[in-house]
């Protein structure tokens, strides 16, 4: 991997808490987890899948990108139907890559929340266009994804013949056991699989997130080499101080055990907002647990320096940041002078819109430093698909070692199934009947109009 | 006010940490600071403008009305230029009312952020269109609108004569002292005034907020009847029991107190996202302060329930949780049943999908509430400018109350200079030149390439 295009990470404004010193003597530590994780002897271990996910999924990818140029053809939009994992990999990734006022509209989500309205919408919109689907659903049973997938099947019924449907529905499921998998073969709908040592939240290197991506539009296999170099440089590089994946987790975990249990991931790019949504999924589903974890939590700034950034100056000190500051930005637009100069700005007349960014960014680093709110820079060197997928390999790979560090197994998350369990027997599924009379007892007791 | 269509809120799952009596308790304190509120003797007295508001701005809805009506004919869409309080004010109050699917695009925002990228493609994009100018600044100075104002009105110029575009600039400023007042009354643009004593997090109801809502065609009467309704029913009802702008404020305090140093505000409708950011800047920049405050976060369920519910089901416990519930949607579409019920859904064909919704919603405040996550949960009646009217007022009632509970001054921010300092001393602006040498010297010290 070329060093100028790889992310690197400065914890220098982690000063008044961590030095090389305290990260180095984290470094035995990292070496076992970081060993545990190759030699797949860590917990959680029937789930490390992605770590090898950019080599074994080249494979796969002529038949991706084949498939979206198909979905091109066929259709205006392909309506992805998923949720968690199998919608915050591709929703986060567009994101990234699109132009950040217009977006990129081809690909539209469902199934990730349970909105009447938003449904309703949804569906009256697609009925005037031409769609493909893709459900995206390990087992089929996910109560969301599987409402909408009900949903879309009855609504495109009335405009495309059974036949005609059929080809116009992508499965992305597993191999052999799920409903999913059941109904996709049954109807002969094309599909993709998900390996079962691959958790939601570290799939969108997998079919889950590529298919979509390649039907934006975007290069998946840029996505996939920038994961794959970094897959390399973390076996080849266990080095707490130089591998920016080991440095963050070592920092973050330090960091925690001073008391700092909220971390807050700032851009100053519009198009990083659901990045940090994808990120706030990996890191709190992976770490959040046995009581434990850092609290994620993401800002847009500057636009968030004036609403959160009076408590990041001033407020109660329990939280740390982590900065993605993108490099190289593909606008040059520049500040008109005013000969007026009624808004006193003419001092940068002439500057480019992104240097005032970078400006603010370095004045906001120095600012919360002086605050006491702790901050560490992880520099993206370029918004495309070889950076980003560098960027999510890194991410996976920290929280891997940063919640084994924790002490926890950060490849499960057991927590999810309370209120699906609440939300069944409240249903009526069968066999859930006691259950449910003790909810109804509580909800009684609540006394709530709700 | 009908009680029907009343916000409340229900506090029983707070038990194992506040009961009635605590709150109670709470009762004499909360006397003095709403009186010291009404009487205008609290922290921050010059700043109260935000209580009378929904009355004395009446006599302005005529023209703001007019206004909007006028730019309809004028514009395919308004440019609103605003950060902060001029921004998040319409932002939410627009999100809340649209569509949740296919939005509201009458409105665009501009000048809430420095991103290069981001302001090119929106300056390409209004060259092909019709379009109306709002630039929302009590100052003029602030760097993020006045930079976007500069490149709209350098881009506009292209398009429009002087005069033409003289006629499509809306300003909503202060009454006498600032540049934009200045600029305003030199260039005859149509002006709406922000008064002093209304800070920008308290804005929505002044004409900040007005104008952009009724340009993108909502009824800001029934907006401003709302907020009024609640502001009387604050001024009658001061028990803490029954007030749920009090009770929110004395929970939350009380909550805080027992080492709850995060609050995450969850709704189950994505129209709600930027509700909550409006109210992340209400309450992170009015209580962040001091070193103390809550640390305000939002979630859309049940999306984020797959990527934070482990966390709040499992992780760390200094989490609490205000759900905002939607009582009646506009929606009754139903769950189609499935033949072959190969999903396992059938128990609930049939079912509406809000109903569904609903039992999530129940399901999930009772596992949090099983997993330690004390929750509350307020009750939206309908999805209508009145009821937004009512919960704005009520979360800036809230959060005055519950910043003197701290005692903090809830109407300053002092914290947001801070950034901006830097910044200005990073771009050169004459007279901070000692600063820009001491940060100069850090940066050389940090040695970051960013």
């Amino acid at each position: 991997m070329n060093p100028s295009c790889r992310i690197s990470l400065n914890t220098a404004l982690l000063n008044h808490y961590i030095d090389d010193k305290a990260l180095t003597a984290l470094q035995p530590r990292v070496n076992e987890i970081v060993s545990s994780l190759f030699n797949k002897t860590c917990a959680g271990n029937d789930f490390l899948g992605w770590i090898d996910l950019p080599m074994t999924i080249q494979k796969e990818l002529p038949r991706i990108r084949e498939t979206a140029r198909r979905i091109h053809e066929q259709a205006d939009h392909l309506v992805c139907i998923g949720i968690g994992g199998s919608y915050l990999g591709a929703k986060s990734a567009i994101e990234f890559l699109a132009d950040p006022f217009t977006g990129n509209r081809r690909v539209l989500f469902f199934g990730q929340n349970i909105s009447a309205e938003y449904s309703e919408s949804l569906l009256q919109y697609i009925l005037q266009k031409q769609v493909c689907v893709n459900v995206i659903s390990k087992s089929g049973t996910t109560t969301e994804p599987a409402i909408a997938f009900r949903l879309i099947r009855n609504t495109l019924a009335k405009k495309y013949s059974e036949n005609e449907l059929k080809k116009r529905i992508y499965a992305t499921t597993d191999r052999a056991r799920g409903v999913m998998r059941h109904i996709t073969d049954e109807q002969g709908y094309e599909s993709f699989i998900i390996e079962d040592d691959i958790g939601g939240r570290f799939s969108v290197l997998s079919p889950v997130g590529l298919l979509p991506i390649a039907a934006a539009g975007y290069d998946i296999d840029a996505l996939v080499a920038g994961a794959a170099d970094m897959a390399q440089f973390c076996r080849d590089n266990r080095n707490v101080l130089e591998n920016p994946a080991l440095t963050y987790a070592a920092a973050r975990f330090s960091l925690y055990q001073q008391g700092k249990l909220v971390e807050i991931l700032s851009s100053f790019e519009p198009s990083f907002t659901f990045l940090g949504e994808w990120w706030k999924q990996l890191f709190g589903e992976s770490e959040g647990k046995d009581l434990k974890g850092i609290y994620p939590t993401s800002a847009n700034l500057t636009t968030d320096l004036h609403s959160l950034g009076q408590f990041m100056q001033e407020g109660r000190r329990l939280v740390f940041e982590t900065f993605l500051m993108l490099q190289q930005v593909g606008s040059r637009l520049v500040i008109p002078d005013d000969p007026a100069n009624s808004d006193q700005l003419n001092f940068i007349s002439g500057r480019t819109i992104d240097d005032v960014n970078r400006q603010a960014f370095l004045g906001t680093k120095f600012a919360h430093y002086a605050g006491d709110l702790p901050n560490m820079t992880m520099t993206i060197p370029l918004r495309n698909e070889y950076v980003l997928g560098q960027l999510y390999y890194l991410f996976e790979f920290a929280v891997a070692v940063s919640g084994l560090l924790l002490g926890v197994n950060p490849f499960n998350q057991p927590g999810v199934e309370a209120y699906k369990q609440n939300m069944f027997a409240l249903l009526g599924k069968p066999e859930y009947e006691a259950k449910r009379l003790e909810l109804q007892r509580q909800i009684d007791q609540e006394g709530t109009a709700a």
